[in-house]
């Protein structure tokens, strides 16, 4: 059975590996020659709007399913007519929309950093008149890895703000001074079952993820299992999802959610008895979710824009090295390292390991 | 870079799934045009003695293996003459002849099954006179999966036996009343440091392996490893060699090795912190050897002849599934599950919810 899969990154080429033990084929869309999960499967060299090879990846599929949200929703209703695709395109019109991302979260209970929804420059003044400053303006659509926002300090750089995001339309936020990112990765089968990962606490660097650890035990746990629970139930949601929250004291406010597995779940492949990538595959099946447990601690380090000395890499205990097979590029993520211990201070000490050989380049 | 492996069934395929993440790429020679891990890397459909496919092989490769030993001795002696090549030829050689290998043992100090060498009707009443009966009677060469061997109980058979062989030498061993099989993998890196995985259980059935449990902890451990580190050394070894034996009481006696990844270490995936598949990858490519201690109790069963219903097999506690992409066939190894659990009980129990669903069928 080939599952298709739109995009061919990283996400896409870890899907495959979790799969071929399944005993599921790949074939990717993907308009880059290099996708890195091109090896891994049938690679479909076309953009996402093409309807031909829409077609084609649809009629060699048995199911269909993506990699990152801004797959255009139009390139999965054209999949979703011909082939069971999975997550939902509400999911994905969702997660594409700041906007209606906030709006749906409001509409569960979730609770989220005040926002106001602007699309001029004085609706962006009334707005920061309203929330305060600082505040962060961020486009509606196509932000991932920290593009697409701005902080603003300064009431007198408003318009010079304005106009640097285009004037399209964005959301004002106000700046959440919080303890700490974290996320839950979530997952729900076709049969309406569902699974959570232990919560993850995320450092950022120069607005890309660079440290993920799990917090098997988190006292906030069940309150992030239960918002989870929510937006997966309000959409019958089927595949992996996930939610990004700030933690504020014992408070926690949804940040966004990505409608796909994510870098802060890469640990899991190691320090879950089933990874993200293998419970992704199984929901969008149809087959029974695996465990979500974690074994022991973990955590993970991204390599962005280059990969350090590999067999030093290798030779940290407890390492595990994931390489993407992408050319080196700066602020590139280029592939990962995850660390698993039985206990915390010898998995802070692999960790260090990992940082001196990153940051010594 | 890109690792050149001769033979394209499940063993190169999960080399191969364990190889990406290191960012490592595939090319296997395989005669069948249906090889299962022709969709992890390119394929070159040619016979082991073709010596055009043989170099086509070696100049694309940064390294080239095998992932069977009956590989002629003349395949790799043509590729190491273009590229690195591991395990070395003398291994090989040592393993495609029970004579050689049994020497071998007995040379390096290893204790072994009472054998002979028989090549014809006369030697072989010789060695029973000899010996006694029961023995087993195996050819000297291409035997795996118990075949090519018959086990003989009565004298007046010896003459029917013998031509049932086809007249090739074989080797009469006398059947030892052994508690148990197990088998040790040891790996090997370019820079001689070797690494050892717990003592694995074997249980067959119809000459093919059934049931492996890892018995971390075990008694002869050292004892297994000093054998397993003398045979890696004679032969200058890089890669996973797998040393089979026969326990009785508090001793062992050496069967046969393997100079690859081995069935009995499939557990490793899931089971062990590096798997053998990794290992044999790291120290082919100079890489330092991974952890090889047990992530808890771990054990696998093989499917054979056909994959029982997939949900059923997820829906088991523990159960890390493994499906080959082989045509199902009476006899044929088309999958395995492995089973990870914290205590032995419920791996116990796990095992077997999996062997009624295979027994089922």
């Amino acid at each position: 059975m080939i599952v298709g899969v739109v995009g061919g990154g990283q996400l896409a080429r870890m899907l495959a590996l979790a799969g071929y033990p399944l005993g599921l084929k790949f074939a990717f869309l993907d308009p880059s020659p290099d996708a890195c999960a091109g090896h891994l499967g049938g690679h479909i060299t076309a953009e996402y709007h093409d309807h031909a090879a829409l077609h084609r990846l649809a009629d060699l599929s048995h199911v269909v399913t993506f990699e990152f949200e801004n797959v255009p929703a139009e390139t999965m209703t054209v999949l979703a007519e011909r082939v069971p695709a999975y997550p939902p395109a509400a999911a994905l019109a969702v997660a594409q929309d700041r906007l209606r991302e906030k709006s749906l979260f409001r509409e569960l209970g979730i609770p989220t950093p005040e926002y106001r929804a602007v699309e001029s420059v004085e609706a962006l003044t009334a707005a920061v008149d309203s929330l305060g400053l600082p505040a962060i303006l961020k486009t509606r659509t196509l932000g991932y890895d920290g593009k697409g926002q701005v902080v603003l300090r300064d009431r007198a750089k408003l318009a010079a703000a304005w106009s640097r995001m285009g004037g399209v339309p964005c959301l004002l936020e106000k700046m959440v001074s919080f303890e700490r990112e974290l996320s839950i990765i979530a997952a729900r089968g076709r049969n309406g079952d569902t699974a959570f990962y232990p919560l993850v606490e995320n450092v950022h660097r120069n607005g890309i993820l660079h440290i993920s650890r799990c917090r098997a035990g988190h006292p906030l746990q069940t309150q992030a299992e239960d918002y989870a629970e929510r937006l997966l139930q309000s959409c019958d949601y089927v595949g992996v999802l996930t939610l990004e929250l700030f933690q504020v004291g014992e408070r926690m406010l949804a940040n966004e959610i990505a409608p796909r597995v994510h870098n802060s779940g890469h640990w899991t492949i190691e320090g879950a008895v089933t990874s993200q990538f293998e419970n992704h595959l199984r929901a969008v099946m149809g087959y029974p979710l695996g465990d979500t447990a974690a074994n022991g601690q973990a955590a993970m380090v991204n390599l962005i824009g280059e990969i350090p000395e590999i067999s030093e890499l290798l030779a940290v205990p407890g390492a595990h090295v994931h390489v993407y097979g992408k050319e080196p590029r700066p602020g590139r993520k280029v592939g990962h390292v995850t660390l698993c211990m039985a206990d915390d201070t010898r998995l802070e000490a692999a960790l260090g390991q990992v940082l001196a050989l990153i940051d010594r380049r």
